[in-house]
């Protein structure tokens, strides 16, 4: 019944055309992680990184360049130091974080793909905000909106995304019109949640107008309809610039969430041990989600955990390494020790979609997933260290994540599934295959990969030794010939095309603010 | 210190040809997995599983098609019934079951290389037993046994692979005379915990009098010093052979350690469910344990999983599953339900040693570190569900296992590595590349990739663009040129030669019994 009304004619062909076909968890629903999360550290430990980072933020404060953000902090009570510098008190701080949310609703334009973030609930998105794209058909170049649609085509045919984002960086269109094309994109071409960029107060503006049309929300309705993904990234170590404070507030002001995540790649801009780039993680984390709940309590954020480690050869950072994991688990307990939903990653410094790209992903993956993270972005196609989207890459992280969708899904003991006339009606040296316990479940009992090739190396060879990569090409392809979009009301998107007529017209956003 | 011991001069020599070379945890040490195993069923379901798995050996039994073993199961008290069926009384069996030990050690040759199996330490083998072997310089052929005598090189050179095991058949050398091969080569090109396969009582024999040889033990000494790794599996469903049976009866009165893996794929030899599959692998199990447990009370042993599923559409067996991760994270609750050590593995059905290798491969490995397994098999070098061991997977594999080694380490919270005076000092948006804190701890801080290349994609690209797949090979190739072979006494050896020139003048091992 869901994939009548949430996958539609476009959801079936796809389906048709790729393996996924004959996946029977195919339909969209929102993922639950039934296992507790690992933790990294003891409570006391984990208290020790708490203390440390409001030691942090009392005595050294951060740095916020917005003369507008520093009122507000002052307006709750923090001081303002010399030279910018905003310094917390513990129990102001605290008071504010406790105002957030532990768990919220993300409206979907779809209605039955309203996403829950908090608690075990599980939300993936593709990779954001990458400056290239690459496929095997079209090599490593600056990201195109023929490539933002296409990943959006992507992401809208596979269920198991649930964010759509904002995936490459058009670089044919000029910056003041991109965010007009890449919204318009999304609400076009997927019904999933999109991310607004803190690209300025215009861009932000702008997005939310598109998104609120797109809703059919009223202003006074949107204010209080969580429906969009944006990401404020300190400037680490210990500083907020203008335009990551100037989204924060207007995020805040529009009732939209917001994820803080700090950048602290530890031996570059944060300490080069693990608790000590934790400790600068969590004090910026807390002061940027203050800076929201102050400009209205109760708006729902998540805290973002993005750290990890250069290579000390070369500066360069790296991706999925065993650094990264850690800090993962820890971070999903210090999201938890503050009540606040996490957001974590499935990065790569990989240059290729090959073996490298899989296997740091996946660890990627599993630490943030088994940290608890509630929202995992940059979960497919995400190559580099972030600065190329692969369209092989997200097909492959795509088999992944419906791996960890399968994986989460519950395991019923009862009589039926414990089997035990089945094992006494085939006895000793047979096989299950045409028993009536195994063709009652045999079309829907597994995981159906969608790249994965389980041919026996004969089938292979003759088939032409095809890899993993250049089978998820394929599939890439396939699903975009397949593609439908999903409905939109016309009278809304006319609105939201008169409205992008109207502001190129007069220019477009300034960026410059 | 113990790199003094240890790694010698080959494992120098190996560390400075590879990447290796810069990993500061390369010394060998026994890995030590810190988390709560993640559990995949309540108290209650996985009682559910015993007690159904309880119902099957007594209502339904095991086919034993030893007549020897079935008089050593009647001698404990179980019963004979019509067709070779033995049928087990649940207090009699769980009785036996409780006689093996939690915890035991596997002696090594070098005896700084002695390994703990239980509790929560892990060990990690090589990938075992498969027909062909497969490189990029030399594709896919039946095993050879200088494939076989390469393998070994690279296990011995990769401090992470704790048991050298038995790769690859060496087809070249005909079966009768096979064993003295592989555990000569096991014997002088390693120091790590060797394997024998259970392919007849001679083959047995011959393989532990040379193991004996080597480590320079009497005749009484050896069978009170497990030192070696065998696998019995059951015939799935509900069958033990002849060469099983036997292996199992003289691996105990051999005092050698025996692990029981029952080849239960879901779908095909087991039920199509998973709780159903857990139920015959737990029969099964417990079955070929009790047998060993009642020739030799208290022999070391451990509970093998292997539980997953196969292709519903051709039969083809499937790993790295959502099937297998979750089957995994039971069978550890299984193992630790009767006190005995897990051992799992960390298999693939992919045919290249590509993305698809390495993201099944990691889902296995995860399943089975996250379920608890002490001793994973098949943990480096393993592709097509076992026909070919692949060289350049084995340097992935190994790539990856370094990576769990990290992840498992301790981290210290303290003043130092919380890192608060690094902060005071670098304030606010510095960078810590310079930072006292830094420079003492930068060349020790994070792990060191053997494989993966973090270069930005133009270094990258200017030197060749070289897959992972492709360094992997390199590597390969890089650690045989550096290899250098353990120290092993002069005398021991000529004696094994003496007893394999002996032995093959008398025509070699009846591999028919």
């Amino acid at each position: 019944m869901t994939r009548q009304r949430t996958g539609g004619r476009q959801g079936r062909a796809a389906k048709r055309k790729n393996q996924a076909a004959s996946h029977f968890d195919a339909a969209w629903r929102q993922i639950k992680n039934p296992y507790p999360p690992i933790e990294q550290f003891s409570v006391d430990e984990i208290e020790a990184i708490h203390q440390a980072s409001l030691t942090v933020l009392c005595e050294i404060g951060i740095k916020v360049l917005s003369p507008e953000a520093r009122e507000i902090y002052v307006s709750a009570g923090m001081t303002e130091a010399e030279d910018q510098v905003i310094r917390f008190g513990p129990d102001l701080l605290l008071d504010l974080i406790a105002q957030a949310p532990s768990e919220f609703t993300l409206r979907s334009r779809n209605r039955t793909r309203d996403l829950r973030i908090g608690g075990n609930n599980v939300a993936l998105g593709t990779a954001g905000g990458t400056p290239n794209f690459s496929s095997l058909q079209n090599p490593r170049h600056p990201g195109t909106q023929a490539d933002f649609d296409n990943i959006m085509r992507v992401a809208q045919s596979f269920d198991v995304i649930h964010m759509a984002g904002v995936p490459v960086e058009p670089q044919d269109i000029p910056p003041n019109l991109r965010h007009y094309h890449t919204v318009r994109s999304a609400i076009t071409l997927t019904d999933k949640i999109s991310g607004v960029f803190f690209r300025g107060r215009h861009v932000v503006a702008d997005s939310y107008e598109m998104l609120r049309i797109a809703h059919g929300l009223s202003p006074e309705e949107f204010v209080n309809t969580p429906l969009s993904l944006s990401v404020a990234n300190s400037n680490s170590p210990l500083q907020l610039d203008h335009l990551m404070c100037a989204g924060i507030i207007d995020a805040a002001r529009a009732g939209q969430m917001m994820i803080l995540t700090p950048f602290t790649l530890a031996g570059a801009m944060a300490p080069v041990t693990i608790p000590g780039a934790l400790v600068m993680q969590n004090a910026e984390a807390l002061a940027g989600l203050a800076l929201s709940q102050i400009v209205r309590p109760g708006v729902p954020v998540c805290y973002g955990s993005f750290t990890s480690n250069v290579d000390m050869k070369t500066g360069a950072p790296a991706f999925g390494t065993p650094e990264y994991v850690r800090a993962a688990f820890a971070s999903g307990q210090l999201a938890r020790r503050y009540g606040l939903p996490l957001r974590s990653s499935g990065p790569t410094a990989s240059n290729a979609p090959d073996a490298q790209a899989a296997y740091e992903s996946q660890m990627s993956l599993w630490g943030a997933l088994m940290g608890g993270a509630n929202i995992v972005m940059h979960a497919a196609g995400w190559l580099e260290g972030g600065l190329v989207f692969s369209a092989e890459k997200m097909i492959l992280d795509i088999e992944v994540l419906q791996m960890f969708a399968e994986i989460f899904k519950p395991l019923a003991i009862n009589d039926a599934t414990l089997g035990l006339e089945a094992i006494r009606d085939v006895g000793h040296g047979g096989h299950f295959f045409g028993t009536a316990h195994t063709l009652e479940r045999f079309e829907t009992a597994f995981y159906s990969p969608l790249v994965s090739d389980w041919n026996n190396y004969e089938n292979w060879a003759e088939r032409g030794s095809v890899d993993a990569t250049t089978r998820a090409s394929r599939i890439f392809q396939e699903t975009l010939a397949a593609y439908e979009p999903p409905p939109l009301d016309p009278s809304r998107l006319e609105e939201i095309d008169d409205f992008i007529a109207r502001r190129t017209a007069e220019g477009g956003a300034d960026i410059t603010r």
